[in-house]
Parts: C-alpha cells; sequence; structure tokens
C-alpha cells in the first residue's frame, strides 16, 4: 500500500496558504521553489485541490492559490481524498465468485467478510485523519517547528503573497 | 491509495487453509482454481505468505500449503503486511528540506509533523487490521455466509486437501 508522493506535496502547500495574508495568493511557481518540486508536477495536485474546493484558484497575471475555507475547516482526509481519489484502498474483486460451481447471485448479496473487515480498518484510517485539521498542522509548526525553519518559511510567504483586491471566500 | 488484489486473494486462500482437516495441505493449483486466479500470478503471493510464516510449503507431489500457525494466531494485518510490505502507505520525501533556503541539517532533527499526522493514522489503520483474526473471518463466514455457498466451499476443500504424513506446526 502506497500513497502517491502527491499528498505530501498537498499538504505542505496547503500549509503555507494557511499563512498568507487575507486574502492574497501564491503562485504554482512560487510554491514548487518553497519545496524543490517541478511546477508542472505540482500543477497537477494543485488543480485536485482545486477541484475539491479546498484551494480556489484566481486567474491573472498577480493571481494564483488561496485557501477556499478556514484552515479549521480543512482535514487531512480532505486533502488525501482529494489527491488520491475517494476509493478505498481495498478493492473487492469478488474473487469468492469465481470458484468452479456456479452459485446464483442470491448466494452472494450480503457483502463477503473480508471485504467488510478491512473497509472496517479503512473507516479507522479516515477517521484518524478527519480528526486532524490543516490549523492543527500549522499550530503545530509554529510550536514544535525549529525557529529557523520557521524564519524561513514566513520571509518566503513574506516575498511570494500576492495581495488581490477580490474578496476572498475564505473569510465567508 | 490501492491496495494490490494480491491482498484479497492471500486472506481468502488462508481462510480455506483454516478449513483443512489437521495437517492436511492445498496445492496452489487448488486454491487458483477455487478463486478463478492465475496459478503463477498465485503463486507469488502464496510465496509471500510462505516468507512470512503465515503458511508452509510441504515439498513434494502430495505437498502444499498449510497455516504454519492456528487461524487465532494469524490477524489481516499479518497477511497485508506480508503481500503489501512493511513500509508506511505515507513515505515522507522531506521536501520540507528543499527549498531555497538551506538551513543547518540540525534544523530538520524533528520531524516533520505532516509525518507524524499520517504515521498516526496509519497506526489507526494498523491496529483495526490486527484486531481481526483470520479465525474470525471463518468464524463469521460460518455463520453468515450463504449455505450454498459455505457447502460448496467445504466440498471443495473436502475434495482437494491432501492428507500428510509429516507433523504439521499448526498444532505446536
Amino acid at each position: 500500500m502506497k500513497l502517491g508522493e502527491g499528498v505530501e506535496a498537498a499538504i505542505h502547500c496547503a500549509s503555507m496558504l494557511a499563512g498568507v495574508d487575507g486574502n492574497s495568493t501564491m503562485s504554482g511557481a512560487a510554491m514548487a521553489e518553497a519545496f524543490g518540486l517541478s511546477p508542472s508536477y505540482l500543477l497537477k495536485h494543485l488543480n485536485q485541490l482545486t477541484a475539491a474546493r479546498i484551494l480556489e484558484s484566481v486567474p491573472g497575471p498577480a493571481g494564483g492559490y488561496r485557501l477556499a475555507r478556514p484552515a479549521e475547516r480543512i482535514t487531512l482526509l480532505d486533502i488525501v481524498l482529494a489527491v488520491e481519489g475517494k476509493e478505498p484502498a481495498f478493492r473487492c474483486g469478488e474473487i469468492r465468485q469465481r470458484g468452479p460451481v456456479k452459485l446464483d447471485a442470491s448466494a452472494y448479496v450480503k457483502p463477503c467478510g473480508i471485504n467488510t473487515a478491512m473497509l472496517k480498518a479503512e473507516r479507522a484510517y479516515r477517521a484518524a485523519l478527519a480528526e486532524t485539521k490543516l490549523s492543527d498542522i500549522v499550530a503545530n509548526y509554529a510550536a514544535e517547528g525549529d525557529p529557523r525553519s520557521i524564519a524561513a518559511s514566513c520571509a518566503f510567504v513574506e516575498r511570494h503573497q500576492r495581495p488581490q483586491k477580490s474578496a476572498s471566500s475564505k473569510q465567508i
């Protein structure tokens, strides 16, 4: 089982966007620079976050991305599902039905117990992800992060954020 | 995030092997037939289970596979890790260190909070998988499975199991 690398990039970018002032945005290129990623690679994941309404994209030369709602209302589960899709990790192929003895479809109305057990574990995983808000990640970083790293991140955001005239839905 | 299809095959085969008499074995070919799988595909996963000491392989023309320990001492986590490997689903690439400002390595001694949060969720997933024993899967199937399906499975095992003279470590 493996999550795509995009999850790490997506959570870091969302955390960084939680630190911009007011309705300012940050460009994908700036975030790619912040994390040493290829801009085109990152764009795919920023688009996924925008499609899931975690980010909003402001068009135009001074545009960029910002959080679509406050960091208190974004969970790690929201971000993981946006990047990885909503299908469960375990995908039952109903191999119980592929045996040599062909039974009537009515013999398989109840879900396979193996699928049920695997989905129960997935619910525990998702519940744990849903418990962690983006604001928790940011608060933890502010409290526990190395002061040099925090100072460098803040300076980066300060330098790259783009103030906007348009209202942000983040405040709604 | 996606688990390989081998997980479903592995859990079904282990469940079937929980039903053989005493120290009998069942061949990989028989289990492949039971679940409509390619024998060579299944062999890979039976080898993984054997390497993880969940199954034991008895050589020879009348050999095959059997559980290496009682089904009460095999969990879904054991099987998932045997097939998927032990690495966590989230693999931190330390992209926090790739920014334009090069900080001293001492700034990254504490683990990244994003990695910590993702691993916490993975622990919840693994704990849930560890709670379900193979014997639970079998007992649930016996209690809740369709009687036609149970009868067909029992007949299949009866027909394909291979009694052995050698002692099984399952009873140890």
